[in-house]
């Protein structure tokens, strides 16, 4: 029996309880500041309130205050925060783990620097780490298409754990793998934390259609709007797949599990498509944002806001060319410069000819 | 202005006439022995019964007896049926098309000898021809997502024109293309029917999840079966991809319009979906199609049949491995011994570990 301690008890770092717990492991499950009432109600009913399900003994939850004692002794360390509160995390992980442990991050993004860098969110939390104990821990990631919710419910998962250290992957397999919970192992950690992070971009796009469709008054017609998406999830695929190559993960990468597929799940819904549905129905994105879904997590607008912003100075740069992620750079024109929805698809696929 | 004749008047046909008539191009449209319903219908009111529109002026319908007639003089001739048709349709055209013209087809799907070699459907229509008249023509096809009720209502729709011959390509794609009909073309003529074949057997594949939900009574659920879904649909773009490169296709044209964007589209609905789903359900396929599904055309089933079915010789010829296309394998084991729904996930993305 292992011991598993994650900082964040949000609707993913809860679902993953359930394999782990009915494997026999014991989960100590640490809320962040902003996670109080559901620590709360955990802790009173055993009921995670957003995710409306009771979770299995053997999860014990934690008020951020009882951290030291949560991680004390842990096996496994996991970042079970959002992009939003990577450095909340690296702040707290850099003193809550010690050596010997297994790090797993569910934490996924990239964050950028000005010159347009990309940085894969487990190498932003390693930033928060002591040097010497970087090298004293294992790290490792869950990426993969993988909505919570259907987890907790022991709907079948398919999902990738990625890292440098294989013997470590084989152990988190082992203590996370049940009949419906199904897991590869890869060690292009840098390939799928990209997937990871730039499918959410193509989320956003996944709803421009559908708005589109609503602000037409056709929703509910004979024929709606597939061929629209499609052809968005293939320029997102492409640009996806491009990422990958530009920077540094395994091509192939971009099939499969962490890559196209997780692509998919994040297009058929949720918060990022809901936000690209506004503004397919005509709502400037700064509308949606300040009022429509104001305090809304998005993730997707957020990979857009810091990958899309990245494409500038990479093109300036020379890394990239202007012709390159159409899809992303109009995307980042819609959230940052409220641009209105004129998808360009005669610069999709190479340029149409 | 150009005429262009079609041989087959079923919905993609038809709700192609939509751009060209739009153009100012005359479109002849002649309707197979089981089309005679919907000629008439064109003939007497102008609507397309299955289609449920009317179409442009431009588009004169013939029934198969005046074919002679709508061919006579045109520029382009169209194959314009569906897979089951395409003996039908390369004995008439053998003998309609002349000299000069381009032949362009929207017939998808293969054929395969008993040794499992895999043919693309254009040149079993060649096979028809007189081995002149084949080098006297140029040939092309129109692949990508596209559902064709969505292209008659000018709803945006990304396709590749794909063939040998690029002066032909660009002069069909200039009679085709709107500002909703946008075009590409390819000259990898062999990677784009090898996708648009192999993306239908994973349409039938992407509803055994929905059947399976509805199974369990829980497809109003707060939690569905995305995980599934999109599981599967990486397996399927993972296996799309390499019949891409056993076949000799272009390895990228498994990405973008003509891969897995067609097999998205396709995965969103449709005939070949709803037999899944009943599958899923817990039906026998031999009941699906001797009862619930008699007579539907099944191009998805049809793909499994074929291509599922030479997986075997070629396994036996040491073409490929016993483990590759394990989804393949599972489908055919479906539709050819009612195989029930068990998913075989372990055998998916070269095997979990």
């Amino acid at each position: 029996m292992a011991t598993i301690a994650i900082l964040g008890a949000g609707i993913m770092a809860t679902a993953l309880t359930f394999p782990l717990t009915e494997n026999g492991h014991r989960v100590h499950l640490v809320g962040t500041h902003l996670d109080q009432d559901i620590i709360d109600s955990i802790q009173k009913t055993g009921v995670h309130p957003n995710l409306e399900l009771k979770v299995n003994d053997g999860v014990t939850a934690y008020q951020l205050e009882d951290a030291d004692k949560a991680f004390a002794g842990a096996d496994v360390a996991m970042s079970g925060v959002n992009s939003f509160g990577v450095h909340f995390a690296g702040k707290h992980l850099a003193r809550l783990v010690k050596p010997g442990m297994k790090v797993l991050s569910i934490t996924k993004g990239m964050e950028a620097e000005e010159d347009g860098t990309l940085h894969m969110l487990p190498d932003v939390l390693k930033g928060f780490f002591d040097p010497e104990l970087v090298e004293q821990v294992t790290w490792s990631a869950i990426v993969g298409p993988s909505i919570a919710g259907e987890v907790a419910v022991h709907h079948d998962t398919c999902v990738v754990f990625c890292g440098d250290d294989q013997e470590s992957l084989d152990y988190l397999a082992d203590l996370f793998r049940t009949d419906y919970y199904h897991v590869w192992t890869s060690t292009d950690f840098l390939g799928h934390e990209i997937g990871a992070a730039t499918k959410n971009i193509y989320a956003f796009a996944a709803g421009l259609g559908q708005g589109l469709l609503i602000k037409e008054g056709k929703e509910d017609d004979k024929y709606v709007r597939y061929n629209y998406n499609a052809a968005v999830f293939a320029q997102g695929q492409k640009e996806l797949r491009q990422f990958m190559v530009l920077l540094g993960g395994v091509p192939e990468t971009a099939d499969g599990l962490g890559g196209v597929g997780d692509m998919f799940v994040t297009s058929m819904g949720g918060r990022n498509v809901r936000a690209g549905e506004y503004v397919g129905q005509g709502t400037p994105f700064s509308e949606v944002r300040d009022n429509l879904m104001k305090g809304v997590t998005l993730e997707g607008v957020n990979a857009i806001r810091v990958i899309g912003g990245a494409l500038e100075p990479l093109t300036e740069r020379g890394v990239i060319s202007a012709e390159d992620f159409p899809l992303c750079r109009y995307l980042y024109d819609i959230i940052e410069n409220d641009a209105p929805l004129d998808m360009p698809w005669d610069k999709f696929f190479g340029g149409e000819k």
